[in-house]
């Protein structure tokens, strides 16, 4: 089956995490807002009056006749069929479930840059990301990276899913956005550091990586380097 | 099997949403931080080395062998078990799917309250607080009720699953918390307001919530009631 993947052009945002499954998977897809005209087709599936399940916002998937929207909710449906998931029930929530904790952090790190909301510009709320920033770097970011750290200590062994490469796409983001305060935090979290490294090498997400696909991080996206607020 | 119920005892929070599909099935459960010594035991499981797919965070439920996290996750696996979910698989993935959307229109009404940080009182992060709360009324909360009336206009007739109880749980909420921007607004949401009555009036949830097993809400949740953030 074809996937269509609908999505803004031109970040990385949630929609990243859809690509690198479909990109490790080898899956024939389209990422119809790339393309021309695209956006104009994404704006109208998404207003369509005939969806009788309709999304609130991108990203969402066409798979045949039905449309899935919801990051998470969009991987617990691809992840089987694309091979990146446990087999059993229980596998399958849990990977979820790590999924959805994964989201709860990459909107925390959305929004140390827009703490007062989507509608304004980031200068219109510089002072308030500043003391956001402070609790996310502080508090927030040493509390996701033990958590997941943990994770992966407990697991280990456990063969590569979706969630695993969701783990790269924050350590890749963080990076990016926080270089002073990664730099200071990631040594104590070597198992976060060594999965980034294994997921970045495997050999179809190394030829998306290096290619045009891969939209280069920005200040449009949810990950965002402001010297500022990088402590 | 008697569910086991892991959330703060004092609050309504997200354990609520959980609380209501398993009260409205008449489910056999256990709030156990209610208990006596049952925060202890929370924090026990929680922390306990032995568990292999440790919790990020309250709520999680026990079922058997199983603990899982995450109350979009907790509902998908509890929604069928209890009644409270389609049969087919793309029937559930909508309804996770509206789930996933209550969880994100959830924590913009709590960051209402709380836009820097989760660490810090409301006390100080006031000022914040007033320009979060202002955008939250105008853009957000219009943009939700607006994407939920219309998914009960075009899904008209489906029977009650679990996300429509968490509908009732926000328009509760949302009431308590901004009376005044909610009484300017309902009006023009009349499905909402209409399943929010109907809801309220299934016989196990009209007596659960007459109980004291129902908490109030209060300054401690989610929704909170500041005057100065309703306009």
């Amino acid at each position: 089956m074809r996937y269509e993947l609908y999505y803004w052009p031109t970040i990385q945002g949630r929609g990243e995490f859809i690509r690198l499954a479909l990109e490790d998977a080898g899956a024939d897809y389209v990422d119809v807002a790339r393309r021309p005209r695209g956006m104009a087709a994404m704006m109208h599936l998404m207003q369509s009056a005939a969806l009788r399940h309709a999304p609130f916002a991108p990203p969402f998937l066409r798979a045949g006749e039905r449309v899935i929207a919801q990051t998470a909710s969009i991987l617990l449906y691809l992840g089987p069929r694309l091979g990146l998931a446990p087999r059993s029930e229980a596998g399958r929530l849990w990977v979820h479930q790590l999924q959805l904790t994964i989201a709860d952090w990459l909107l925390e790190a959305h929004d140390a840059h827009h703490p007062i909301g989507g509608g304004l510009y980031y200068e219109q709320q510089k002072r308030e990301a500043r003391r956001r920033a402070a609790q996310f770097r502080k508090e927030r970011l040493p509390k996701f990276m033990g958590y997941f750290e943990d994770v992966l200590d407990r697991t280990g062994g456990e063969r590569i899913h979706y969630a695993h490469l969701s783990l790269f796409q924050m350590i890749a983001g963080l990076r990016y956005a926080f270089p002073r305060a990664m730099r200071r935090l990631e040594a104590r979290y070597p198992l976060l550091v060594e999965l980034h490294a294994r997921v970045a090498a495997r050999p179809r997400l190394a030829k998306y990586l290096a290619s045009r696909r891969r939209i280069a991080f920005n200040r449009q996206g949810i990950f965002r380097h402001y010297p500022e607020l990088d402590g």
